[in-house]
């Protein structure tokens, strides 16, 4: 019997923390690796990873390999959360219970932190030791490249951006929030399958899988920022009400919000199961954590 | 004979500037490719593509094929130039002779037209076409990851952000200047020689030529900083000055940092010659170019 999922969940989030301190740079020029380390190291609950190594895991792929590209999607995650938490864009000052990067160290130094990170996240996947197949790697930079540019997550900041004040219907909202988080979080299933040969139809059940769980991951996110307090989430709530932006509470209201995310928790499990691989205990988990989570 | 430079350059030039349309999202949602496109195209000397183009000849490879790193690194080189310009680091309104990206399109959408430029990059080394050997892919990923992280381009940027005000000295000078822009340089020969096999000895010297290159650009960079005014420029001029940062004409005055320029040229002249290469007519051209250019 497996252990359970919290000591599980604890004992990835230790493996991640160390595999990521080891792949940021220690010394790069004029404090840069500060701010770099201050973005990724020490919080966050690592949910792209833990997608990464719970889908290596389901596929039969070491996660010592694997370990690479939960690395790799961590450090766009937190570049991206860099560069959103600045004042041009959303001006937040708290994030995982810490002051943002910006306030810490400085506008410009954020900046360049963000941009160092998605560069260091491409390096992550592409160690010159032999130790990752070519073609591994490209499908891993191409993944990635994908779900973090023009149509993937930045796409969904430029939507975002763009929405303020506007009344979105629910099948725009969907699709600005399938670019802006849910690309990166199907990526990181995605990444996880690519560290093993499977079939197509595997590949597509996961691909399903992941974009349910990203989709369920943002309304939980819109219930969370008008019921939970800042304390609880680590962050500043009820932002998306004061900003005016669409979420998919102000569009269905919270009953409705929270049904849509257990329908899309359903299609996750689901999904999972048309899969036919038998080590996807840890991915059901992880889509239950994702869709009750409180914070 | 080979045709004459301008007429090479302005070939070349317009066969990128092809090139980067096509590689350049036309759709990406809410005008961000809009941004985008005003940050890459149409404008600009097109160096680095013409440095992986003139390599690529050199060693005998498709143009077609280098043509993929001749994009990418000018996308590279484009996202730096817009998060550069943005207020909270040089604050410049002006570039190439129009106005900054933050100035046209808002500081949030520079943002994020500079990091989805940056995936974008990646994303076109990366075809799903089989055109691209992985090993190339993963060489080329490799370079520009390097070339543009925290120990390259990010980095010396943020050496340039702590030195202002700051008496550094000419090594101290010289090491930033190798990150800020000689790495991207640099990389753009050192990804158009990874388009053929080509010894150790060959790839070595030209690295050489790469940095001596890059550092002569730079050291011109000042010179003109001081010397041309800005409708020459398409920039604006005296910033440096202004903003008190050590330049290699504060450091050496004028003459000096002539006399250590034509010094870098020479350098890079004769590592081509060690190459033992043949058609490296093109790349004698380019450092000539660089080191004697007005603008």
């Amino acid at each position: 019997m497996p252990i359970e999922f919290s000591p599980w969940v604890a004992e990835q989030q230790a493996n991640v923390e160390l595999a990521l301190s080891a792949a940021l740079p220690q010394a790069a020029p004029a404090g840069l690796c500060r701010a770099m380390r201050y973005a990724v190291l020490d919080g966050g609950k690592r949910l792209r990873p833990l997608l990464v190594l719970a889908t290596a895991e389901a596929v039969g792929a070491p996660a010592a390999l694997a370990m690479r590209a939960a690395c790799a999607v961590e450090m766009i995650h937190a570049y991206s959360l860099v560069h959103d938490d600045m004042p041009c864009m959303d001006n937040d000052v708290l994030r995982r219970g810490k002051p943002t990067v910006h306030v810490q160290f400085g506008e410009a130094s954020a900046l360049l932190a963000g941009d160092a990170l998605q560069a260091q996240a491409f390096e992550v996947l592409l160690p010159e030791d032999g130790s990752v197949p070519a073609a591994l790697s490209v499908r891993w930079c191409r993944l990635l490249a994908v779900a973090s540019g023009a149509c993937g997550m930045a796409g969904g900041q430029a939507i975002d951006l763009a929405s303020v004040g506007v009344a979105l219907d629910q099948s725009a909202l969907t699709q600005m929030h399938r670019l802006k988080t849910g690309a990166l979080l199907q990526a990181s299933v995605m990444m996880g399958a690519a560290c093993a040969d499977i079939s197509a139809a595997q590949t597509q059940a996961l691909a399903r899988y992941g974009a349910a769980l990203g989709l369920a991951f943002q309304v939980v996110d819109d219930v969370l920022d008008v019921t939970a307090d800042a304390s609880t989430l680590g962050k500043t709530a009820g932002k998306d009400a004061a900003n005016d932006k669409p979420t998919f509470v102000s569009l269905m209201g919270i009953t409705q919000a929270q049904a849509h995310a257990d329908a899309l928790l359903d299609e996750a499990h689901q999904a999972l199961a048309h899969t036919g691989l038998t080590a996807v205990e840890r991915l059901h988990q992880l889509a239950d954590w994702v869709a009750r989570r409180s914070h």
